[in-house]
């Protein structure tokens, strides 16, 4: 069975195309600056040289048209015709309270992602142009399922995703923690238990997807229990550019000082905060550890900063969870960068955590990188988003 | 040596009046209504009946005036003459980045009390006033010192005071977590450290200050490293009218849905959220157990949110320290909530907190409410931060 996986932006359009026989990608591209000048089209086969194809896209049902083309391309393509592709899978950011797992997409599905809409203003209206221009270039008889990045995230109990805001602001407005990277979490969580060889219902696990955009989740008993983002992505720990958990009095503080608006203050928070606002240099981790290397303080600072907040959070996540008993890291930063994971877990021996400096001398790829007798096991597991989407997406189609 | 505690507010002014020899209380009362209609001074010699002196107080300087003359009131008074009274100590809430410690008051220190009215609109500018009353009342010749609530929290690391926002904001603004209730903290921790006999430098410490206001800090070898209150006393755990830490996002998102200011909003998450937000009910956590004992499910679920929300500081704050010999529940919630003590030790068995559910069943004295066996002891200490500021103002007037 081969699953095309669909994640599209608001003039973007990713894509991979997934043999679900041995999980291998067959092709993977993206579509760039649809309904804009310029529209251009990268298109990897496996393998093989990416191919740029330079078209007007003035609409995604155009975007996927030129994908489903060079899909099948005699050249470039990886399917002799669309007949092979059975099933496409769809990310979709936020599927608020109404989707606790995948789901096939069908009208009343299509209504609840326009409803979360105001939840997740930049994606979710993408999101669903990706998922009409689908069924519109390739018919009804193809099978869509909607994966949703907040999915994950809905077993979490009440007592986890409630804040303490006046109740009203839950029941008629939704305001709750979601979280999100949801399917990265579950993917990872799964993916540690078999490696370890062990059914996930059996472990309290923290995972730990660290990238641009960061957050960490307690998963017990392969559940979701909580998770560091939260109403939006902006909360948790720092990231490249968003701030995390602030005092919410800095937003109307700062709204003064600056002669900024309530939401360019809520702006600057999203996208000139976190470690680049700190250290005034970069939001990518490698720029920060050669600046502190070299002596920057802020730098430094940046960097102690996200190592401690991720500590915290798992010792936050070890007592909501009464224990744990592996640490995931994955995503950019969770896989690549060995200083941070150690940072993480230095001084964690209390609850039993000890990393293997040379274990954790790796990056980018599965591995044990705690010590033979660490009570909690921890591993690097890189994320595979659209893999967890082909397989939900299977999963659900062979019902 | 007699020392007298002042707490002044805007039209309030609290006092005690500690004997340092046995650390006892001579008389405490209070001045309400100060500059308003109906100014009210209820005075209470130990062991006697509290006294209502019913006389105009346009100023606080006439207020410390009425509290002078009754504590030498031939009938009510518990001094012959001032001259018993060698100090005067008082709370000052915000010391920002200028006091690491309690201080002997000069020019100086009120120019940098002054310098923090930004950071604590509502009360430094009373606490001066109170400080400044008192010098008119009693003369240069009585030594005065301020207690700061920010000062116990000065020792906390960078990375754990600093916010992920631009660095100009805390270069600039003073934007940082500062913390609060820091006598209180101190106080519980130093004291924790006396009834175990051990010294408090070789101890890790988490203070749960759980009362109107609740937070809860990590107090490493006699330090605060961290706390849960931040830039304002907003943040952290939620409490009893206030959000605690949220998404910093729902502030414009709740700001557009009721029609409020940015303002309006913070004003809303001060003083309508935390558990009486949740409840819809009340912010007194005897009123929520009630209903929730009746069955009402939002009390309920504001009490575990409470439960969770201090269990998931506990375990932040081993983290941060690499572990925790011991819990200290303080304040009225802490020291008389056996539920609440109990919910949020529940669970911390993996990291050697098992606590005794017999010996947890008590309310408001000191007591050690942990197992024999239980590796992280567990403590009530009512605090006392009267006594504090008292022992501060002793120690800095003996040099």
């Amino acid at each position: 069975m081969k699953i095309l996986v669909i994640n599209a932006g608001s003039s973007s359009l990713k894509y991979q195309l997934i043999d679900m026989a041995d999980q291998s990608v067959l092709a993977k591209g993206q579509c760039e600056r649809i309904g804009i000048d310029g529209s251009l089209l990268k298109h990897t086969p496996a393998g093989k040289d990416t191919v740029k194809i330079e078209e007007a896209m003035p609409n995604h049902t155009k975007a996927i048209t030129l994908v489903l083309d060079a899909l099948c391309n005699k050249d470039h393509g990886v399917v002799s015709s669309l007949e092979e592709i059975s099933a496409v899978g769809h990310r979709v950011v936020h599927g608020g309270e109404f989707f606790k797992s995948s789901v096939l997409i069908d009208d009343g599905v299509k209504e609840a992602i326009k409803a979360c809409f105001d939840l997740a203003p930049l994606h979710n209206p993408a999101n669903l142009i990706g998922i009409e221009a689908c069924e519109e270039a390739m018919g009804s008889g193809v099978p869509q399922v909607a994966v949703f990045d907040t999915a994950f995230h809905q077993t979490m109990p009440d007592y986890a995703y409630m804040y303490g805001v006046p109740y009203d602001a839950y029941e008629n407005y939704k305001v709750r923690r979601y979280g999100f990277h949801g399917t990265s979490h579950k993917y990872v969580a799964n993916r540690v238990a078999e490696i370890m060889g062990k059914k996930v219902e059996d472990l309290k696990i923290v995972t730990a997807h660290l990238g641009n955009g960061s957050s960490i989740a307690a998963v017990d008993c392969g559940k979701s229990v909580d998770t560091s983002m939260g109403f939006t992505p902006l909360a948790g720990i720092l990231m490249g550019t968003r701030s995390g958990d602030i005092d919410p009095a800095i937003i109307t503080y700062l709204k003064d000082k600056y002669s900024m608006t309530a939401e360019e203050v809520i702006n600057t928070l999203n996208k000139e905060s976190g470690v680049y606002g700190v250290s005034g240099i970069s939001s990518d981790f490698r720029d920060l550890m050669a600046a502190a290397d070299s002596g920057n303080k802020r730098a430094q600072l940046a960097l102690d900063m996200f190592i401690y907040q991720v500590k915290r959070y798992i010792g936050a996540y070890a007592a909501a969870m009464g224990g744990v008993d592996v640490i995931v890291f994955t995503a950019g930063i969770g896989e690549n960068t060995k200083e941070i994971r150690f940072g993480s877990c230095e001084g964690l021996e209390f609850m039993g955590v000890k990393i293997d400096a040379v274990k954790n001398d790796m990056r980018g790829e599965e591995a044990l990188i705690s010590t033979d007798d660490s009570k909690v096991k921890v591993y690097v597991v890189p994320t595979n988003e659209e893999l967890m989407i082909a397989m939900d997406t299977k999963a659900i189609v062979e019902g």
